[in-house]
């Protein structure tokens, strides 16, 4: 089920990739494509190309397959005959679940529940997961400020007009380099990237800066928390500018590490003040997982990390998790049907791929071996940077979940295709990072393959 | 393969589901929750529930299942081995598509493309497909106002600080009873109802009124035209309004029929209309096919009924379709990678069954059993509403997407309770309709015992 190391037969993309891209490009944009994948060949942590190159995959489809590639426990819950009914008929599962579906919730999302949290909503994927996240808060928010679970004969009118009090100023507060999706919604919280924006409509939610930390954390920590303070001290500015304007901060929402806008780090600390700023303004505080969800940083949820006094209102996930969702206290809880809705909510057929990676994750005990794997990458990395002091530097990672800085955009691309060139399926994120984002079985052999050629690529550069 | 009738045994919901219930509710609101499904049991258009009733299906799960419940041909390309690996590792279909993708896309999606669109992106639901369509709009409107495809550095900064020009005043036109979806894009374009939209923040988008028509459409043709008349006029007066506000419409967006809405049907001639008037004030028309696309209507798209001179600029798609998704002109491709992209992009694991599904649309000639069961299922309402004139009004359908009103929500309501338990697995839409939305294989001996069970219910009331 492993290979023993990378095979390279051409550079990567190779002809065969080539030809499939022109192929591809007369139906739609296909310029952030890398290369086609042969996904039959690949296996565990490696990843097989058009061509019959073999990278190891440090990367995941975008931090999205919990397993690797057909992992034997997925292969065998789909040939599974008493799964079949759930890939041939997906319902609409707000009206019409099936008869396994609660005992199916309780067994799997329960069973991994982040602290405190005892409801959740599936959700097709991490964007909807977190919409709907927003509007559980505005939900919430409304019905305190009216004091009533009940609408008034203006609000259901005016809401036909997009006026108040029925469409309502309220905003969802985000950081610089928070990245939550890219609908409207998500894209008004979010701030990693202008091209993630430009163009497009936008309501006004104000972001406030995310601390801009020193590596490692727990050594710097006299500056770092100088400038976590200075991020809060600008939330509560913006909480009080945005409820002075008429439009109050609802909710708040980061990700434990903000991952499109480079593996930006802040410390256990800095969040939990972030939490109690947010319920002192009455704003819900919700936390997106999406990314750092199940298990890659050695924990199922990295927020379990902060040791909150009071857990999250709302966290959000996808990606690993297989399906998209939120979890959230009995108090965001809609109150009325079709508050939260789509037609499918989600997918039974992905709940059956997800006991399967649960049950993997307890067996093989993978947050163990994200923890382990984990300090085999970064004091890897950390070590490469002594060494290279010109080209690498910001070593950072919890668990698995590792990255580390190029000088420039420039020079981290190379690195990116020089990686890739050597084998390594690796991907950059914010400005200048290269995030490390490997599968849960990403085990310390591959952490030790992955260093040997991350030196060597630098060495190269 | 087929029941040869309802087989009630207890009330629906039953005990059993009712169990299920309470149990679903510790974790979840389930208010808008019918009852629970066996989809084991279920087959082709029977749906049978938790508590072993049988019901004749004319929900289809919201419109959403084309083929019914457990399809030979879905049950034998899921049983096939060459389609393991798609449901064993969803890909990032934005980076790293697999090798069959432009061929798997060719074959399907090209081959029932809407004529006189070239491209076509997958999407995972209605609501992304929607989202991106608008966001594809405003690239394209943005590039024209701009002159140029390059943005500028103060777009690229004032984007981040949600103001214009990066984050433009631009605006999508949609209809009063028009449904889009719930996200704030989605909800800023639709106005169905207000519990859609009360609580959530909006974007200042118009909405048209759209066409109070009477049925049938083609005996009331004078008054109808006077009455999109309006309708068009009101439409060229909020261009006119919202260019002058500084918030020009960049796109208009209709269903075909407006099905959450209460199906409500507008002349060929209406829509043909509207595009023109869209095309001269520049704004992009975008047809919303995510309920009346693939084939309910008797034609792969129910837009293809209109005649049109030139062809929508974007036609958006999910449900019966198995996949999310929209088709678009190539001037509406993005420029440069990243703009329209989410992790997932899709699913090739519903590709899998898109291809069983078409191909069984093809062989069956499903499309001409949709016009010919449409006949008997309309036919039959119009003969049941001269008989019950009290109760039953404005029978209306094109295909087999009918409907018909009742006096008032409670009638209705308490409509779609009798017929459930006589049998029928039914659903409203708007404020006095109950919707008929069968699965591509309804046949007209199925619409027939429909009928029946609607006569009984009928003289019940
Ligand atoms: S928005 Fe999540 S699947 Fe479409």
């Amino acid at each position: 089920y492993d290979y023993d190391g990378p095979h390279l037969v051409t550079q990567v993309p190779g002809p065969r990739s080539k030809m499939l891209l022109e192929s591809l490009d007369s139906i739609q944009n296909t310029e952030a494509v890398q290369f086609f994948c042969d996904f039959k060949k690949s296996r565990g942590n490696w990843l097989v190309d058009a061509d019959g190159n073999r990278l190891l995959d440090v990367y995941s489809q975008i931090a999205s397959l919990p397993l690797g590639y057909n992992h034997p426990a997925i292969v065998s819950a789909l040939a599974d005959e008493s799964n079949l009914s759930a890939f041939a008929n997906r319902p609409a599962l707000g009206v019409l679940p099936p008869v396994d579906f609660p005992d199916t919730l309780q067994k799997l999302l329960s069973r991994v529940a982040p602290p405190g949290l005892s409801q959740v909503q599936t959700m097709a994927c991490g964007t909807c997961a977190n919409e709907n996240a927003f509007k559980a808060v505005f939900f919430w928010y409304r019905a305190k400020q009216r004091g009533s679970l009940i609408h008034t004969e203006e609000e259901l009118e005016s809401c036909m007009r997009h006026e108040a009090p029925g469409s309502p100023n309220l905003s969802i507060l985000g950081f610089k380099g928070g990245f939550h999706g890219r609908t409207i919604g998500c894209s008004s919280s979010s701030h990693a990237a202008p091209l993630h924006k430009v163009d497009v409509p936008a309501l006004d939610w104000p972001s406030a800066p995310f601390p801009a930390t020193k590596y490692p954390l727990d050594v710097n920590t006299q500056e770092n928390r100088q400038e976590e303070e200075r991020c809060l001290d600008k939330v509560f500015q913006l909480m009080q500018e945005y409820k002075n304007k008429g439009r109050p901060v609802a909710g708040v929402v980061v990700e434990p590490i903000q991952s499109e806008g480079g593996d930006r780090h802040a410390s256990n600390n800095f969040f939990r003040q972030l939490r109690k700023l947010a319920k002192e303004n009455g704003s819900a505080f919700v936390v997106d997982e999406v990314q750092t969800g199940a298990g890659l940083t050695g924990k199922m949820w990295a927020h379990e990390y902060w040791g909150l006094e009071e857990s999250p209102d709302i966290v959000t996930f996808s990606k690993k998790m297989v399906i998209g969702g939120l979890y959230f206290k009995e108090e965001f809880r809609p109150k009325g049907p079709f508050r939260i809705m789509n037609t499918w909510l989600g997918d039974p057929a992905k709940l059956v791929i997800m006991e399967a990676v649960l049950n993997v994750i307890h067996k093989d005990r993978l947050l163990d071996n994200m923890t382990e794997t984990g300090q085999v990458i970064l004091q890897g990395l950390e070590k490469l940077q002594d060494k290279h002091a010109d080209i690498l530097s910001n070593a950072r990672g919890r668990g698995a979940f590792c990255a580390v800085d190029f000088p420039d955009t420039l020079t981290r691309d190379r690195a990116v295709a020089t990686l890739r060139n050597k084998g390594v399926q690796g991907a950059g994120c914010g400005v200048k990072s290269l995030r490390v984002r490997p599968a849960l079985i990403f085990q310390p052999h591959h952490a030790r393959m992955f260093l040997d050629i991350m030196e060597e690529t630098t060495r190269e550069l």
